[in-house]
């Protein structure tokens, strides 16, 4: 097993040539529910888009040679034949000297190849003078100018939003095949730790990280599979993990990973399988005992048990690939530019994230990022306070007070 | 009914004034279940946090006292009386000249009040040495330091992410108070347009508008009810659109506002309530017929047929109407700086909206912004390819090539 510290760069790196992940699979859904999901190959036009020639405006169809020559001195006078509707085929078809009605939207009847606008015409009766000469074409959209059958229309890989939503339903697709959703077992250990609506006996407290590590699956395009908090005992915990992996395609553990005798997440998820753990230890601050592990064909990342820190490096080293596994590109998480409000300092030799609360300076307009004191004012507290964190580079001592820095967002906005 | 045309801004302030949205009520969920929903009451905290003395380090509990002057030169020698686990209230207490091994996040024995770290000590079977003294709650965190019973830890109105949910784990609630999802009717009229799914009739086109609709809904917190394509015949259309505000918070429509003969939403939407229609026309492009109701106490927006417009006008006014029913702060859509690829002009005396792409240049790094031309590309390249739209104001003519703009994304990120 793995116990030499990596630097975080080594670290990312090995988690990608290892664990190499991919997409799970694909399924089809209904398109109405497929908001966020990722189509999992390149939606092709199977119409010509409009089906039809179209008029794009209200007015009137007619032969644009009708029309030659015509203005307000010299208007010309055709005879309306018929209306067009809009939503059927015409029944008409345009002769020369002869015009139709005709609404934004209708087909373009039989023998007409242009539409002049209802502001350029005036009618009486069945008599209709046009006061202005059309091309041929006017005001119509042809069959296929907007989508041709068998053009790409979105390529694989992209999110489903609003705007990609209305576009598959236009070529009357209620369905769409998109990537499957990645399932990710969240477990918390520690014998200290009680779960959320049980009762708090003496001595413990409640647990934070399964709460929020299944939230944070949910953000970046994940389904999380509460598995609770188990035992740190030896036989019992490896049942346990063995059973939350089984029933997910990644499993997040937090807590356990120091080096303290109670401390058996390491080992235990060593022994669910091969190849094991890859990575037992990162040169980062906070997170340093990190555990990274592949068994079988799933990714099992073993966070500490500080909550602010369990979520950064669950932000760090498993969001990317909880996102290729979804089918989305690996995104880097959001970010903002602000000023450092004083000096902080790196941890020797580590690459060092400080949790900061973002301000906005009234007067400068800038936001400030002051470092949150994780020691003194505890776990929920800094948890609450912590918009994102800065990170200092492993060769850097400090960032100075007044120093641009980009602070990573904890949450999906500002 | 009212046909006057308002500005934009008036616009905006009588939907305010008129519609006053609020949220809808509360209910009680499994905290795992409320990601992204909305905090209805101040989360106030039953406990202190830690609910004991606890020790932030491994090391040896102590008497501080005991250890006063001890260093490399002169250290002190205490007898180790036991071990203090993680997870159980000690049942030793803390003598003069004793000391109990303690590991992290332990509770402090009775006696104690300083943990000495591991390394300032070393261990000959029950004989420990200390080399550094140490001073009264060194290494302690004392009961309550983090929260204090009683104390407000999250504020109402407050979106629940990873951070929130994890925070209120800590407290032990497994169950969340949370605002009501307002629900969203979506409805599509017009004569050629075809439900997805369904075959495609001569002369008819897909619909679109009904899916972007309600995905949008989603995008912004509220429930989309899918309520699919109405006819545009009178009785019938007044009967399906009563059905579906019955259903719902909200009704969204699009198609049927123009003034042509089949335009019958106006009309019909006043006719299903009091106070019925209060805006129907806005000064601006695109987007001029969208009308706005009150019926009894719910809200009716209905959009232009083009689906780029109708997206427009949902973002720019019914988005933030859905945000505050769902408990949100109405929060602007997200936007970027980017620069104009050229000219564009506005339409006279109307707040107009240019639909734009957004490229990076790769030699200044900036984003720029290039119109999508509606007409001729046609509705799903248009839909397909707007990143999103910006903003012309009625006073002004242009935006110069080159001009600095605010773009308003259609999506949540670039």
């Amino acid at each position: 097993m793995f116990r030499k510290l990596l630097t975080f760069d080594e670290a990312k790196a090995l988690i990608q040539q290892t664990l190499q992940p991919k997409p799970l699979g694909t399924q089809e859904i209904p398109l109405l529910d497929a908001y966020n999901r990722v189509l999992s190959q390149d939606a092709i036009s199977n119409l010509d888009i409009p089906p039809f020639n179209r008029s794009t405006v209200d007015g009137y169809a007619v032969k644009a040679e009708d029309t030659f020559g015509a203005d307000e001195n010299n208007p010309v006078k055709l005879k309306v034949c018929g209306f067009v509707a809009i939503g059927e085929l015409p029944k008409i078809t345009i002769q020369e000297g002869k015009a139709a009605e005709i609404v934004t939207g209708a087909p373009i009847p039989q023998g007409a190849n242009a539409v002049v606008m209802v502001e350029d015409t005036n009618r009486e009766g069945a008599t209709l003078t046009i006061y202005s000469s059309a091309t041929p074409n006017e005001n119509v959209q042809k069959k296929g100018s907007d989508i041709k059958n068998g053009e790409t229309i979105l390529k694989a890989g992209r999110a489903l939003g609003s705007r990609e939503i209305g576009v598959l339903a236009a070529f009357g697709k209620a369905k769409v095949t998109v990537f499957l959703v990645p399932t990710a077992a969240v477990v918390s250990t520690g014998g200290e730790i009680i779960e959320p609506g049980k009762k708090l006996l003496p001595g413990k407290i409640y647990d934070i990280n399964a709460y929020s590590l299944c939230t944070a699956v949910r953000e970046c395009g994940g389904k999380p599979i509460y598995a609770g908090v188990v035992p740190d005992e030896k036989k019992q915990l490896r049942k346990e993990l063995d059973k939350a992996l089984a029933s997910a395609d990644i499993l997040l553990t937090s807590g356990g990973v120091s080096v303290g005798p109670k401390d058996l997440i390491p080992q235990t998820v060593d022994s669910l399988g091969k190849p094991g753990v890859f990575i037992s230890g990162i040169a980062v601050k906070p997170g340093k005992p990190a555990t990274v592990a592949l068994i079988g064909k799933k990714p099992v990342f073993s966070f500490p048990g500080h909550p602010t820190s369990a979520l950064m490096i669950f932000h760090l080293l498993a969001r990317p690939v909880i996102q290729v596994m979804a089918g989305k590109p690996a995104k880097d998480m959001p970010s903002v530019k602000a000023y450092a409000a004083g000096r902080m300092f790196s941890a020797k030799g580590r690459r060092t994230f400080v949790t900061v609360t973002l301000s906005m300076n009234e007067k400068s307009k800038h936001l400030v990022a002051e470092a949150v004191e994780t020691g003194a004012s505890g776990a929920i507290t800094t948890l609450a306070k912590a918009d994102g964190f800065l990170e200092i580079p492993e060769n850097e001592q400090f960032v100075d007070a007044g120093e641009e820095v980009t602070v990573w967002l904890l949450k999906e906005s500002l």
